[in-house]
């Protein structure tokens, strides 16, 4: 690198850790990951895993801002940083967790979480790739989908982010399509778009046969009736639709705006389709870097 | 035992093997059982297995009726036994499949498993679970329910089986409390009663909300507003819940017949009476050894 590192975004979830060298005008100069997720880690081996990866990008002299967002502020990650409660805004100065560091080129700080009380939810990540959205797209996005292990849905407003809720759509569909009895069922990689759509329709009409309508994938595979690329993709449906049906207020009158992996948002984008709902994909990566810039604005330029 | 073993009933499920010496008169003279489930055993395995748990009630001389119901029977089983298309009777003389064993003291028979075409499903083992249920009490029970790892519903009429409904309620609950991020919040064997009861109905009335709401057991021991106990007696309540909801044409007008284990029939006796449906509890292993004499008393004495 010729130019210089101004600060350092970093995107530390419970799987991966993720960071980006920025420059002074806030351009992407380099990125690194690794598999160190919070859930990898031990107390005391964040800051470890942390250097390892950034080593080349700190100073010679004096201290850099590490500016990090996700599972690092869980209770089970590095340090525990706060939570706000919605409705809250997005976009002013927030209360940063500072953390000590041994090595003292370092200034670590960490965003606050999200939580709602009624009902209980709460959000730690996914609340900077909204704020990122918010900064690029503008106020005008008034439901954000964030598909994923816990799938989040988050109404907002002028800026504000009013509510949300958490699905445990990808969770339970990698815990029954590799730790249940379906297993045996659904070992391809292949994929029926047609059965994904009809099970999609299937979930979001009869959510209540979810504990039903997933076993008989495994009858319909016993009794002979479907291939394995058919039985993937139902699973999917089911639980993508199931999870929409009880979404079903976030996007009844509204677009949507998916920030999730690639193909795992043009399911959404397919299933939302076909119940007439309007979508734009955003990449998570992207959104992520913007709402950590956003927040590195105010503490390098408070001015600004 | 002074009294001859006349013939062996088998229940052998997937990660259970029980067997019952039984007399003439059809009286359980001796049980054994192990964890040889048809899960734990290779092809190859099973005939050992038996023998290990029954040795000791086989003959000096001749074969002797050894008739198995369950997962002993499926496609991953010793020998993969058929299966009959409801609407069918209970009662009627079954096709049974001959195993051929190399010990020629034994005769061995499995009885077939139930299926359905449309919406499809299986039971192996259930079946005769409710024959014995209908030949212990009579042709006037219309809905049993069987709650367990895969609980199922049957609608019954004067001693046919006219369709039925598997849910994965039970390998849900495992998953999730063992294997999910819920997990953390409910390590414990306490149980909340009155939380219990509030999740069912909570499970019953939003079915479509059983993604998140499975989720915000989690948020809410996050943000300290929940205790252990309550976290799980929440989430078997959500999970039974949504089965009830699902399973409502079953209930809804009729009294419930209950087979299955103490604990678990006792959830689902509270349950049903929140929802003023009346239960009757009947201990499944009496219920598998009547069904099984049934059927062996068609072998024994055909003219009966």
């Amino acid at each position: 690198m010729t130019e210089a590192v101004s600060w350092i975004a970093v995107d530390w979830g419970t799987t991966h850790l993720r960071a980006y060298a920025m420059s002074e005008v806030n351009v992407v100069l380099a990125e690194a990951q690794s598999t160190d997720g919070m859930a990898a880690l031990q107390t005391g081996e964040f800051e470890t895993a942390l250097i390892a990866l950034i080593s080349e990008w700190l100073p010679n002299s004096g201290r850099i801002l590490v500016l990090a967002c996700g599972m690092v502020g869980a209770r089970q990650g590095w340090v525990e940083a706060t939570y706000r409660t919605v409705p809250c805004s997005l976009s002013s100065g927030l209360d940063l967790t500072r953390v000590t560091t041994q090595d003292d080129r370092l200034e670590v700080r960490i965003l606050p979480g999200i939580c709602q009380t009624n009902p209980a939810d709460v959000m730690r990540g996914e609340e900077t790739q909204i704020a990122g959205l918010l900064a690029e797209q503008g106020d005008g996005i008034t439901t954000v989908c964030l598909p994923g292990t816990h799938s989040k849905w988050a109404s907002l407003n002028k800026g504000y982010i009013q509510s949300f809720s958490t699905f445990m759509t990808g969770e339970l569909f990698a815990l029954l399509s590799t730790q249940s009895i379906l297993c045996h069922s659904v070992t391809t990689d292949d994929w029926d778009e047609h059965a994904f759509l009809l099970a999609v329709s299937e979930g979001v009409e009869q959510p209540d046969m979810l504990l039903s309508s997933s076993f008989r994938i495994r009858a319909q595979s016993l009794l002979g009736e479907t291939a394995e690329a058919t039985a993937r993709a139902r699973l999917s449906g089911l639980l993508i639709g199931s999870e929409l049906a009880g979404a079903k207020d976030y996007w009844s009158q509204q677009s949507v705006a998916l920030i999730g992996d690639t193909a795992l948002s043009a399911l959404y984008e397919k299933a939302l389709d076909a119940l007439d709902v309007e979508t734009q994909i955003y990449d998570p990566k992207d959104m992520t870097v913007a709402g950590l810039r956003q927040q590195a604005q105010h503490l390098i330029n408070p001015e600004e």
